[in-house]
């Protein structure tokens, strides 16, 4: 591995995000929009001396007939003539974007990136969607064998449940957690812990008279194969995130103004990507090493281990995506994830809160600006601002994990508030 | 407009180009493997030192079915698990691709790069490439009026007729010279001049018993609506850049280590890229304004002015671009281009060169690829190796002119040998 690092440092100073969700009448540039004017930037900003903008977007060319969008959202903010890039590496296209926007203006190029993630994705049938986004993974090689995603991370639940004897309800544990922390997210996508789910679907059917489901508890609920149906054994409709529709933005400056922006600038300490196989040609379906290796190049720009971050958002497109994710980072030992989960450390007041915001499960995964989200949240935590979700206790490292595909791409970013 | 500059500097030590034409049965990854073994560096270099590869691609999505493009070629070179990472404004994908690459070794991050840009287009059908080549225009506001790029661009050339005199025969001028040069380049889709064109279809009348046309000369031939319809007028066929596949690849390193790999590297001394209005919404049709401001940051950068320059890669998807593009830039005064191609200005044995490669017209235009193609070609030009088409005198100052859509965006380079 190389040892290099930037020539000069970064650091976010604002943060903006639609509503997540099902939103099929806006565009693109209206959710994008939607985002921007959220950004609240403390001592002010002039949206004209923004210089670049990035934007990660995974296919607007088939999600919303629209190609091209960098300059089109650049044109709705109000920011012509400013160079206005996509970027693209499937999910992991708005991580990929901040990475762009640190090397910009480590390069001397510019001081003030907005990055940017979006995508639409609800106007399309369910099933166009799945194949579009199944376009991500290999298209001679694993397309045309039937592989959507939910086969290809089930195919990698089953290889991880032979290996390390996990059940198939030991991913519920993911799920159950992420739900709860979205039920504290006013932009989530789902704002209900998954009992709050089952308790309605019960309050429901009593109030049209209909059969009451004999569910005891939310484990009888989540293996109801009508409740939650099975999608990709092991992985049920809860184990899935969902199809969103949703924009984040954030605020790039270099090191040396960023205090004329904010008393409490979020500095990005550590960046890696890498690239990874594809799953059909992986000789281990049970880890994502572009996942360990971005963040080992992560963890070694920022001059951190493991140990050191107090909280991370992950890349949980499927639930066992969030475990392989906690073991790739070193969060925990590697097989270990389930008991770690089950043992609190990973809820929002164990040790390290993982998926604080709800993650792409609940929080929604509208997949260009998936990785611009998880930094949102990451911000409001450092800086104590994520309302009744916040997390107690010393904050100041945080980690974002944001995958494209089955880990062709991995991008892990270390931000710290010092 | 800020004036900034990257922090140092980078090198072009090789370039690679895969044939460009129609080749329905290769995938991009083909193409992508045929550029990259193409590229010969003069003190040779390890693939496994690449530190990261830029990829131009406009919609491997739509056009064959396969997204997240960048990890794949990467992994069909062999360089996993290096960052890999699609860059897509429209046409001009390849050329911000390069400045991506730029930006990343300025940054400190990586000392070589890999830039290169694909597309593979013409498995499909030729009014799906079209349609799916539109929804680079505005999918909300230009999309649905019935516009796709033969007819913004005509829009363009008839503002300019109506502005300055120009007839549509002065257009033919264009095709005639880039044909010409692409008759020189064993890597261009057309290796005939329209002259030549012509003749073989006499011949293929005469040997036929078919009735013999009765053209008595190249304007002849380009005035037969049968010869060479109107495709929106005033733009005919061979006004129109052809659909293509291809890739091109280039080897860029950091200024430090440039003669580790050659005696004569390309140093990349101006880079600008800018955003524009889309065409509905622009107060003047005959200019595009991102293409003045990329190509007024990039002289600034290199310390040039447009009389410096030896020769010249310009965007000519269609004929009144390339008109419009040597305005644009500076190399004659508006609305002069005409007037000045037609005295020899822009011939290759002219003042000035413009698309000696052949330009998109003849060369062809597999989007993705074609920003990387052009600086292909300044890289042979400039290095005295480009064969049969190599252009005479002193030349030490090149530039590349890439276009996004109707201008939306535009991104410029400016080479010296020095």
């Amino acid at each position: 591995m190389k040892r290099k690092s930037l020539s000069r440092k970064a650091a976010v100073v604002g943060v903006g995000i639609s509503s997540f969700g099902a939103f099929p009448d806006k565009a693109g540039r209206d959710l994008f929009v939607e985002a921007f004017q959220d950004m609240k930037v403390d001592k002010g900003f002039n949206p004209k001396d923004i210089e670049a903008l990035y934007l990660g977007n995974f296919s607007g060319d088939i999600f919303e007939g629209q190609a091209h969008l960098a300059p089109i959202m650049a044109d709705s903010i109000g920011i012509l003539p400013c160079p206005a890039t996509r970027v693209e590496d499937a999910c992991a296209s708005g991580g990929v974007a901040l990475r762009e926007g640190l090397m910009a203006i480590a390069s001397g190029m510019y001081d003030m990136v907005l990055v940017g993630g979006v995508e639409r994705m609800t106007a399309l049938p369910t099933a166009q969607v799945t194949d579009a986004l199944g376009i991500a993974a290999d298209a001679l090689y694993e397309v045309p064998m039937g592989y959507t995603f939910p086969g290809l991370y089930a195919t990698m639940a089953t290889a991880y449940m032979e290996r390390y004897g996990m059940k198939p309800e030991d991913l519920m544990q993911v799920a159950i957690k992420n739900y709860e922390n979205g039920a504290l997210n006013p932009k989530a996508q789902f704002q209900s812990s998954l009992e709050s789910i089952m308790m309605s679907k019960i309050k429901a059917a009593q109030s049209k008279g209909k059969p009451v489901p004999g569910w005891q508890n939310v484990m009888d609920f989540l293996h109801d194969n009508s409740a939650n149906p099975i999608i990709s054994w092991p992985l049920r409709l809860f184990d899935c995130s969902p199809i969103s529709d949703g924009a984040a933005v954030l605020l790039l400056v270099s090191e040396e103004i960023a205090h004329e922006f904010t008393d409490h600038p979020i500095f990005v300490v550590g960046s890696g990507q890498a690239s990874g196989l594809p799953l059909y040609s992986r000789p281990d379906l049970t880890t994502l090493p572009a996942a360990q290796k971005a963040s080992q190049i992560a963890y070694q720009m920022a001059g951190v281990k493991p140990q050191d971050i107090h909280l991370a958002e992950v890349h949980d497109c499927f639930t066992i995506a969030e475990l392989i994710a906690i073991e790739d980072l070193g969060l925990c030992p590697v097989g270990k994830s389930v008991e770690f989960l089950k043992n609190g450390i990973f809820h929002r007041n164990g040790t390290i809160p993982v998926n604080s915001s709800g993650g792409l499960k609940a929080k929604g995964h509208p997949v260009g600006a998936s990785g611009v989200a998880q930094v949102y949240e990451i911000f409001r935590q450092l800086r104590g601002e994520a309302g009744t979700r916040q997390i107690q206790g010393t904050l100041s490292l945080g980690l974002t994990h944001n995958v494209g595909a089955t880990g062709t791409t991995c991008v892990v970013h270390i931000f710290e508030r010092k």
